[in-house]
């Protein structure tokens, strides 16, 4: 008897405006939400209620400290082995976490995306498959600009200052060098439509996996 | 009834050095060697036997011009079409083609690999799946030095000499940029078995398609 098939764990990082979370929605939309487990970096974000606003505007939100990425890895972890977890869920405004979760459920696939994941040594671990999403940073700072304008009503001048006080200096020490640990590199992200197949057979593989243990499949 | 398949393109590009005949090999051993048409394009270097012996050794065999890509463009579409092809063999002492080709019979995979061969816009299109295999400068020329040193009796200096006049400059000029055209860019070559795993799926994928077409899968 075959040994039960375990969750693929797949890895998406790439820098801010890389098209990541297209390519991680691709995924989930046509693999199927009821058999992916999608996680986000963003949701792990620190709980800055014991800072006084004030401080919490002067946090560098673009470095790996901002984010509990311990309890990431435990909840991978946790999903992996076949158990439900729940996740944290952040309000941007105030930089604190609400206080309800987000109940998930383990799937066969585990889908984890953000920008500084394979910073971490036990998050690449974790990882069956780390692709890394890879876009030209004016075409990356473009895409930020356009999102910030109009899902965020910031000004232009205000992103480029962000821009360059915290989002290019993080990418430049933090997320490019994780490029290096990356299985495959994505040019231009969800759009290549190539890569979302041979990903997509990828997953099929190990949907087949579950499918035929399962008694209905002997 | 659904339409009859058609081969599934993999081009295989990358430096000189960058592992990319790993990948082909592995490729070729994984999915079996009698469902993989391989070609490659060193193959198809031009027949210099119209020169004398001491102008060949001045051609620069690392620019497009030395192949001709125009016959494996009609060879890959042959083969894409279901029909034999007669692949040229080179005779790289002399740099003229042998007398004897070797017949490649169509296969579901039709497995294409060349340094330059994202340069050539009709063989991109032929394409179905553009690979790049990216290796840093380093590392590729160490390879090299081991390779020419080892297999060909020659020294490190000339080597060196041979690096630095017409493969560096030409792997800048032509190849470096053709990395732009790649549907997925594989760090490392074929050593890197996570990337395997996924490429294996996709082939499998197309074989299963060939296979539930043949009357005897329905």
């Amino acid at each position: 008897m075959p040994a039960a098939p375990t969750p693929l764990v797949i890895g998406i990082a790439g820098g801010s405006g890389s098209g990541k979370t297209t390519v991680s929605e691709t995924i989930l939309q046509r693999a199927g939400p009821e058999l992916v487990a999608y996680i986000q970096h963003d949701s792990y974000y620190k709980d800055l209620s014991a800072l006084p606003p004030v401080q919490r505007a002067a946090v560098n939100f673009d470095h790996p400290n901002s984010l509990e990425t311990e309890m990431m890895v435990e909840h991978v972890s946790l999903l992996r082995n076949g158990q439900p977890v729940d996740v944290p869920s952040y309000d941007f405004t105030t930089h604190t976490r609400n206080k309800e979760t987000q109940r998930l459920e383990p799937r066969p696939i585990i889908l984890v995306e953000g920008i500084l994941l394979f910073t971490d040594p036990q998050m690449r671990e974790l990882c069956d498959l780390k692709l890394f999403v890879d876009t030209d940073a004016d075409i990356r700072f473009i895409r930020r600009l356009h999102r910030d304008i109009q899902e965020r009503g910031r000004t232009t001048e205000s992103v480029i200052q962000q821009y360059q006080a915290t989002v290019r200096p993080m990418h430049l020490e933090f997320v490019e060098p994780s490029k290096r640990y990356a299985d495959l590199i994505i040019p231009e992200g969800g759009y290549n439509e190539v890569a979302m197949d041979v990903f997509m057979a990828r997953i099929q593989a190990k949907v087949r996996e579950y499918q035929s243990y399962t008694p209905k499949g002997n």
